[in-house]
């Protein structure tokens, strides 16, 4: 699929747990000595505001939590409904076996291999050091980090806030199971 | 408001991540002697299939927190659309000052103030044991609990998938900020 050119827009720090607030299943991405891989990950959530913190589950099974582990960084980026099945493919092998930018479409927005990256045509995407937390990661494969920078497609977010009206395409997916997701629908207000 | 009679289902242990996959706002609930009290958290997730755990964020400022350690347990509850109001009146206020049952309308599904406390009206709880991790507790407020038991009202969940249509009012709340929420809209495949 073709995504049109995006710029991403920083997101002020103190307002980056709103790009995962709302439960959107991410792309975990890592990159160490020019290798990069992305796997798909429903579990994870904000865990402070400032500094912003999150939290994600990386299985033991997976290529990218060895580039996280020995690169101490990664990146969370929320993909789109228009991404809905690269996500499936992406989230369904393994980067040990499979080079997903060769052959599954994956793309960055960085060339350098080295450089921290985020996948093309996403909306929103979390830079993070990992905090390293050896008992937790082995024991619950939960994987802790802080945001250091933040951006987003601000076709759909500014001003801290989602607006998805007019970009059906853009809309974050929340994953119920086997590769079926819900996109947002109505907002309502308590 | 009023709820019509809801007869929760269990759901099996297995699926029971799937209550929490799509990224709803909970409640988490707990009791301490004959004390219980419900505050709202957007910040969780699944943790493990099986045996199922899920993690939590509960600040230190929460009495709920404090019913969390001394009991040991917690309940996650998923509210609804027509709860909205209640889940942001019940998140915004401490139930050290504030008797939530007495001046906020929330209800139990059990009379008894020492059994597990499930919100009424929700359309999804699970129980859960508080797997004790001292140092994440302190440092992140960060809470894991394993999944005893689980239920779901049938009309909205059932066969381990969620089923909205033609129960607007029973659609989950995805917390964006400020006491607007997203509910899920359409349902897509990758």
């Amino acid at each position: 699929m073709s995504s049109p050119p995006v710029h991403p827009q920083a997101v002020e720090l103190d307002k980056s747990y709103r790009l995962l607030n709302h439960g959107p299943t991410v792309l975990v991405s890592a990159t160490h000595a020019g290798r990069r891989n992305t796997m798909a990950a429903a579990w994870n959530m904000p865990l402070d505001f400032t500094p912003p913190k999150v939290a994600v589950v990386i299985d033991k099974s997976t290529f990218t939590r060895t580039l996280v582990e020995a690169s101490g960084r990664f990146v969370l980026a929320v993909p789109t409904r228009a991404q809905a099945a690269l996500v499936s493919t992406v989230g369904g092998c393994s980067g040990s076996k499979v080079d997903k930018e060769a052959t599954l479409g994956l793309c960055y927005l960085e060339d350098d291999p080295h450089a921290a990256p985020r996948v093309a045509g996403c909306v929103a995407w979390l830079s993070c050091r990992l905090l390293p937390e050896a008992h937790i990661q082995q024991t619950y494969d939960l994987f802790l980090g802080e945001v250091e920078a933040a951006w987003a497609d601000a076709r759909v977010f500014s001003g801290g806030r989602w607006h998805f009206e007019g970009h059906d395409d853009l809309r974050t997916l929340h994953h119920v199971a086997g590769g079926h997701y819900f996109v947002p629908g109505e907002m309502v207000s308590g």
